[in-house]
């Protein structure tokens, strides 16, 4: 939770001008936000979210990111929609760092999901599958199973300071996935990191999703199986089938499984718990204790992990027979 | 700039639902704030600015601060208003903490004052002072001269580490201002904390003043001194005569300086800027270099305190002649 980078009155109301939106009103430096610096800035025509994109955020794909958005909320998806300024850009520099204006959206996140606010989600997931079939740009999972081996050589000599014993249960896990990764799923546009402090809500109806700097193309069960580990598990680390049942039928009320990808659910569950674990464990040691941002607890996703090594079929997650 | 304390949504939708302000829409957690932890809330009735008090405010001060607000937006004083819930009461309780919700200002601070800028801040000071006058409760300076020599002892023996020589600046300081120091100036409540980023404006015209946690009953004129230091000394140090004869009329369109506080001036500028060199050494010493918080230089208000020093009479801070 940060600013990064300041923002003069001056300039950020310069900034503004270059926009069809009045006269700037306020903006305030939001704490929210591991990886960008954001303001919420009040103009004449309401409020918006302005970004400013840090070293984290490859301005290489910055135009797919807000293309995407952009394209989504055209095809009747509620995110933020990026602005255009009085030239058409969407990608601006401000205070020398790549700079976006979007939409404000109304809502908040839901700190303990319930089985309705899980069935929204599949639904709205299963709606983005839908509507990013017709984006042209694409863009590869950095963090897909390509990604895995790379990253945990990068701190396979600490990782024993995580937990005893991970190394062994990475590198096991690792030549599973890699030898049963099922390569002809259906795929498309995914969020790829949907969880629940990115989904809004108003009372229990979603009303947007936002952070889609983690979208890819990649296959739409994968953004299903880490949906699955992120809004299903309670605090106790007990999976909580009502919710994956809620989860997956929001999904299928917006478009139908196919076999091949009933099949792989656990297996991709299994990727997907591996892929935040060694994330969560990369920035454990890669963070001070004291820092600004808050570290996530790796040893979560070890037990989820664990969980799904148990799963034989995806009806135990609550998935029902095809009609 | 911190969230301190997190809220969750569930908690703060009970808690804006004791109001009369329609549904909780949306909130944000402020990085600006050294003192406590801020939210901005939207609800169906419009923005609102959340404070959780945190331990560097004291409990037994908050009626008066709430009072304050709402005995001067009463007076006609822009400043942000507690808004009372169904039950009329301004403090409140949440997430453990004392909390209050008061309307939210629009405006911008600015970074580069200019004259006009002083003028109206003069102005603005000048207006609280009287409005300030029908204000019932009352509070002690805590950072007034009695303050100044038990801060300095609980850092003495470190003071060097902030600047060599130090010390003897100091002691030398405390016995001359606490020797000389005006007992009959006239008083009420002052701001006592008006810096640039508690003055907001709308393009020119000032729209707002915040932040009134260190107001108090004290000299009119050691408000002025403060804000004289706070707003008209430039960049590399130079005091602005220009800036500070602004501020100096800007302030007497609204009320006129009696001889005894003319007289006072160049000494109740020594003692602010005293003052705020005390404040920002403690902080840099007690504030880790790599803290949340970002430490304000305290060498700024040793220069500033050399050249009061130099100062004769209030007219070579552009103070003009009574009519």
């Amino acid at each position: 939770m940060a600013v990064y980078t300041e923002v003069s009155d001056d300039d950020l109301a310069e900034f503004i001008a270059s926009y069809d939106l009045g006269a700037l009103l306020s903006y305030k430096g939001i704490a929210e936000g591991v990886e960008n610096t954001n303001y919420l800035v009040h103009t004449e025509k309401g409020p918006y979210f302005l970004t400013l994109y840090e070293k984290r955020v490859a301005p290489a794909d910055l135009p797919f990111f807000l293309g995407l958005m952009e394209h989504l909320a055209q095809a009747g998806i509620t995110c933020p929609t990026p602005v255009r300024d009085g030239s058409g850009r969407m990608l601006r520099e401000l205070a020398g760092k790549p700079a976006a204006l979007v939409t404000f959206l109304e809502g908040v996140w839901i700190r303990r999901p319930q089985a309705r606010h899980c069935w929204a989600v599949g639904q709205a997931m299963a709606r983005l599958h839908l509507a990013g079939q017709s984006f042209k740009l694409a863009r590869a999972n950095a963090l897909g199973l390509a990604g895995w081996r790379p990253l945990y050589a990068s701190f396979r000599s600490r990782a024993e300071e995580v937990a005893p014993g991970l190394c062994a249960i990475i590198e096991q896990e690792l030549d599973h996935l890699e030898a049963n990764w099922p390569a002809d799923l259906p795929r498309g546009i995914i969020h790829a990191d949907l969880f629940p402090d990115n989904v809004f809500f108003l009372g229990d109806a979603l009303s947007g999703l936002i952070d889609f700097y983690f979208a890819c193309n990649d296959a739409f069960a994968y953004d299903i199986a880490a949906t699955l580990n992120a809004w299903c598990f309670e605090t106790d680390h007990a999976f909580n089938a009502t919710k994956g049942q809620a989860l997956l039928k929001g999904y299928q009320s917006a478009r139908t499984l196919t076999g091949s990808e009933r099949q792989a659910l656990p297996l991709l569950a299994r990727g997907a718990a591996l892929r935040f674990l060694l994330t969560r464990a990369y920035d454990w040691l890669h963070t001070a204790s004291d820092a600004l941002v808050s570290r996530k607890d790796p040893q979560e996703y070890l037990r989820r992990l664990r969980f799904h090594r148990g799963i034989r079929s995806a009806s135990e997650y609550g998935l029902e027979d095809p009609a």
